[in-house]
Order: structure tokens, then sequence, then C-alpha cells
């Protein structure tokens, strides 16, 4: 069997509309002779609503009772597609997490996808049947309905891509798919044609928002090809794959940015083993996501400087954390939040001279200071305000 | 174990405030060391927002696909009460008709409560917990969603208090009990102790909307004695029980009636065997749902004349089918579309002379014209304009 998988977004199936249209993208892919399983969101701001009812029963509602409440959402739009596809002459069919059954493991809220029974959907797709999976939902050993928390239904779509071994996985979006970088700031932002899961999470980690980077994570794992593109028009989109699979011709990807972040400095840190873990460990048990970590080799033996990022958001609250934290000791703390992440992100990059020192000199010419600079293999960050 | 089932309808779960009263009301049952399972409808608003979408994808929507929509309303508001009751320190959680399970039969949107497995609740009752139902869904021997057609989640609830051996079962609305008449337009009604599931019917099917008949009607099968009371107050409610329970010391229970009838007569129908079946054959192939029909014996061998009524909204409908109708003929059709039934109901009256006499004598005393006659055991029903 030639099985493709199909992703629709919330945007995508936001409305009566656009789910009409998504039946008929799922028939134009039925018409070229695949198999087709659909993975669907809830209609988008659907899960919000949810999501603000339990907020208001309580400001710490029972992980297991939310996850029965949000996982409605897609309960809800795969039975319209299915709905509208037999309105249309097809066979299809809703399937929720407990039918399939998709097990999954972990807490509520973040659960992982460990198992998908291939039986009762198999049958169906050798039947004709289109099967349309409500994403985001599994169940759990004890028989209730879980969420997945790291990537949400592009989890469920990859993970599927994977169990039934489909040829493409195609993630439907409001997007056209990868761009060099925002095309809404840069009108000569490019859609890049194909791109390594390894580029993508430098970028979306660092603010391209077509996927989550954990469903990344997930695709590279399980060598998933993804394409992503729009299902608001017919271009094609942007092909997430391996990286042999990828001309290292173009050596620099993207360009990927993030605002609205804030940056910590401790002075005068002791500099001896365990004195980063010291200063995360709160951090971490508040569930502040530490971005960027720079810290240089001590001008003395014994004191050094450490810089590290995170969201404006959580700024007031790690400073707290950092201040009262007994166990580690520095003689001042610089707090900036007014900072910006820019990254240049490609394979090819750190192999080829000179792109390191042109995008510095790109700055430099616009008078921006540097302020922190931090790469990996494939990127290349600088921090500037 | 001391059981009840306490059952809530849409407007007592329809905001927060009034599922965090529901949580209050289980408490209330539980400190009186009852072991509680507890039945949801969906927040009020949400079943036909719900429907709309489905109408709006397609006028034929798929009815396992419908059903799979509207079972989401219940889906949350269940998770919501056991998530309150959690926050009000108490063990509580929701159960989908699947996880119980359920079994229905049926078709879909109309099928029948046949089973309940009582292993899993009856082990958490054990435990201590509150387990809260999803009323109004079921699942099917294949294993998909169904909904309850006749009743919702009344039904569901008389089903569980049935199978649970429940001592009580309380059904939890916006009205204060079952009244003799309607309070709005007499403010002479009083609320009603105690009445028959008889009576009741009687009572409900001719316009009392505390409790749909086919509920009522499950009650009555399956001797659940049932409470219909407010969760907005805490007035004692409505006991609807078995005949011999009740004091038929009260004559007549009540006064019911409808409005926005309509009357169709059609004059000189060949009166032989087969006539009446033709004419309500293509009334009830398209849902046409007629109430009285009185034919009088007729006054020639040959033809007579007979007399329906149905809701006003089925009138154009109606006189079409007729009219097409070419298995029937008749002289003259007679419509009229401002006729309101007025009924008596109580299951002493039969047997007590004069009360039919009472009833015709006020209606002339007003100069209000008696149409139709029509009478049921206990009740008495006449029609007029």
């Amino acid at each position: 069997m030639k099985i493709v998988v199909l992703k629709f977004g919330g945007t995508s199936v936001g409305s009566i509309s656009r789910i009409k249209n998504v039946a008929r993208i799922i028939i134009s892919h039925i018409k070229k002779k695949y198999k087709v399983i659909v993975i669907s969101s809830a209609m988008s701001g659907e899960t919000n609503k949810l999501v603000k009812l339990t907020r208001q029963i309580s400001n710490n509602f029972t992980p297991s009772e939310y996850d029965s409440v949000v996982a409605a959402g897609e309960q809800i739009s795969c039975s319209l597609i299915a709905g509208r596809l037999n309105e249309e002459g097809y066979l299809s069919r809703s399937w929720l997490a407990w039918q399939v059954p998709i097990l999954t493991a972990g807490k509520y809220s973040y659960s992982r996808i460990v198992n998908i029974n291939k039986n009762n959907i198999t049958k169906y797709l050798k039947k004709g049947g289109i099967p349309v999976l409500a994403g985001f939902q599994g169940i759990n050993s004890e028989n209730r309905i879980t969420t997945i928390g790291r990537g949400g239904s592009d989890a469920s779509a990859i993970m599927v891509a994977k169990f039934f071994k489909a040829e493409k996985c195609i993630i439907y979006t409001d997007v056209d798919g990868v761009f060099s970088t925002d095309p809404k700031l840069a009108p000569k932002a490019k859609q890049i044609k194909q791109i390594s899961y390894e580029e993508m999470l430098e970028m979306s980690s660092l603010g391209a928002k077509v996927m989550q980077p954990h469903s990344i994570q997930d695709a590279r794992l399980n060598r998933v090809d993804i394409e992503v593109r729009s299902s608001f028009n017919n271009k094609p989109g942007s092909l997430i794959t391996k990286k042999k699979n990828i001309s290292t011709k173009n050596i620099i990807r993207g360009v990927s940015f993030s605002k609205n972040d804030s940056k910590i400095t401790l002075v005068g840190v002791k500099d001896r083993p365990g004195v980063a873990a010291a200063i995360f460990e709160p951090l971490y048990k508040n569930s502040i996501n530490v971005d960027m970590v720079v810290q240089n080799i001590s001008s003395s033996k014994k004191e050094t400087d450490l810089t590290f990022t995170i969201k404006n958001d959580d700024l007031i609250k790690s400073e707290k954390l950092i201040k009262k934290n007994k166990k580690i000791k520095f003689k001042k703390i610089i707090i900036d939040d007014k900072v910006s992440k820019v990254s240049i992100v490609g394979v090819g990059m750190i192999t080829t001279p000179g792109v390191t020192f042109r995008m510095f000199n790109a700055l430099a010419k616009r008078n921006i200071n540097i302020q922190v600079i931090s790469t990996s293999e494939i990127k290349n960050i600088s921090f500037d305000r």
C-alpha cells in the first residue's frame, strides 16, 4: 500500500468552509491512488476555549480531566471531516485514540505515543476507507484519555507515518512552508525547498513557527520525511528530510531570530564544579526554560561570569529564584530585558570560511553591538539589542 | 451500599458558577453517607452548537459521526465536574461511555442502553470515589460512540439507577418540580409532591416540560423512583413513583395544555380497513409526529370524518403530503392552525363521577367551544380555540 499521512492544523479546519476545503485536498490525494490516513487538529480557537473552562474551574485543574476536556476538540473536528468526505461520496470514518487504539506513556498532558495498533486501520484502508484520526490524543494503560505534550497533532502524524511506513507525511498549515527568515520582516525571504531535520530544529527553536521543535525531533529520530505546505493554496511546500538527501550548495539555509528575550549575567561566580547545576536547578524546577547559556573561561582561577537567556515573561520569577538561591555566590547580577537573538543556520556553514565574519560584519555596519556569541555545528548565534 | 444517582441537566451545568454549585450539591449527598453516581448533561447551548456544525457540513450528516460530535458536550462537562470535586478535596473522576462501558443497541442517535458494566464503577465507589458519568452517550457492538435518542441524559440516569439498584434517582433541573399546571400562566398552580409514572406520562406528553416522556416510560418499566428538583435552590422536589405509593385522594393531579397545534380534518373519507394507515404512512416517513387522532363512528356506512393534530411547524408539509397521497380519497380537507389542547390528568379521575362534566362546564362558562374530545384512563382531553 502506498500510504500518505495528511495532517491538518487548527486554521486549516478553522471553519466549515475550511473543512470542506480539507475534504477536497484529501480527495485529490485519493485520486492519485494513495491510501490516505488523515490526522486532524481541533478547530482553531477551540482548544483555548476548553483550556479556559478548566482554568475557571480550578487553577490547579486535575491533569487527567484536563486531557479528557481538551481531547474533545479533535473529537469534533475529525468527525466533521469524515462526515464531509461521506457527503462527497467517499467511505470515511473518524477514529478516536481509544478506538485505534493509540497507546501513550508518561504524564497526562505530556504523554508520548509508544504504540499504535495497526490492525483496525489497516483493514479499513484495505476496504478503501479514509480513516480520519483525532490528533493530539492517546490513551494510557489505565484506559484514560491522554494528550501528547510535545508537538501535539504534528507528533501524532509523525508517529502514524512511522508505524504505517507512510511514503509521505504532509503537514498542512497556514503558511506556504519554511522560509529563510520571516517574510513579514524581510521581503527578500525565500521559501526553502529542502531542509534537514537538524537545520529545521535550529530554525524552529529560534523562532520559525512552522513546526514545534519536538515534532521535528520525532521526525528525525523516526526518519519520517515531512512536507510542510499550506492548505490555503496549491503551492508546493518545504521538505524536511535527512541531511544526506540535501544539497549543501547553499551554505546558509536561513536566518532565524527571537524577540522578547531577557539576558541575565552573574558576575564573579565561584568557578568550581557544580555551580552551573546549582544555578539552574531552581529554574528547572519552576519550569523556566533557559535558552542560551554562555560561560567563558575564567580570567582568574577562582571566578567566572555566567550569562543565560530566558523569555521576558520568566524574568521576574527567575531573578527572585537566583537571588534567594543559597547554594550560589556571585558579586553582581546584570539584567537586560531588551535583547534579541539572531542566528544563521545551514549545514554547510561551519566548514566554509568567512560565514561568521560576514555575519558579524553585517551587524557592525548597522552599528549593532554583539553581546553574546554561541555556535553549534550548524548555527551561529549572536545577541544584540 | 446506599447509592444515589444524581443527574444534572444542561442549565444546571450551564456555566462555571453553576458547575461549582453542582459540586456543592454532590458533596451534600456524600455528607449524608450516600455513595453518589453523577450523570451530567452537556452545558446548555453546547449540544445545539455542535448540531449546527454538523448541519453546516451536510444536511444529511452521517449519523455515526453526528453521535461522536455531540457526545463531546457531555465529555467536557463531566470532566469539569470531576475536576471541581477534586479541587474541593474529593476523590472523583469522569467516566465516558467507552470507559464504563455503557452498551447500547439500535440506530445511531436513537440508541438505547442495553447493559452497563458495573465492575469498574463499583470498585471506584468502594474506594470512596465519586464517578461522574457522561450522560446521553453509549457505545455499540462496533466500538463506536452512540447517543441515547429517547430521553438523553435522563435515560442514562434511570438506567444507571436501575443497574446499580440505587435508592434514589434525583433529576436536578431548572424548575422546582412538577406543577399542577404551568405556574407562569396560572399563579394558583401547585407543586405536586408525588405523581405516578402514568400521570406524569400524560402530563409530560401534553406539555409539562419537566422530563421527556420516554424517560418517564423507562423509569416506569424499570421501577425507578425519580425525584425531580431544582439545582438553583434547596426546595424539595416532586417524586415520580409507582401508582400504589400514591394517595388517590386527589382526583385531579394537574391540568396540562399545549399551544402551537394545528388540526386537520378529512371529511368524507372512505370508511374501510387500511385507510388510517394509508393516511399516516407518509407523515410517519417524513418524521411528522401526529398527536391526537379522533375518528367517530360513520354516519353512513361508506364514509367517515377523521381528525388529527400536529405541531404548527409541520402543517404545510403535512397538508402537501395528504393532498398528493394517491392512496386515499376524501371530499374535503379542513385545516385549523389555531387550536389548543387542554387535558386534566389524575389516576382517580375516571372512577369519580362528575369530573368530565365539571371540566366541560368550566370551558362553557368562558364561552370556549370544544372541537374534539378524547380520553384515556387517566386523562380527559378537549380541543378548543
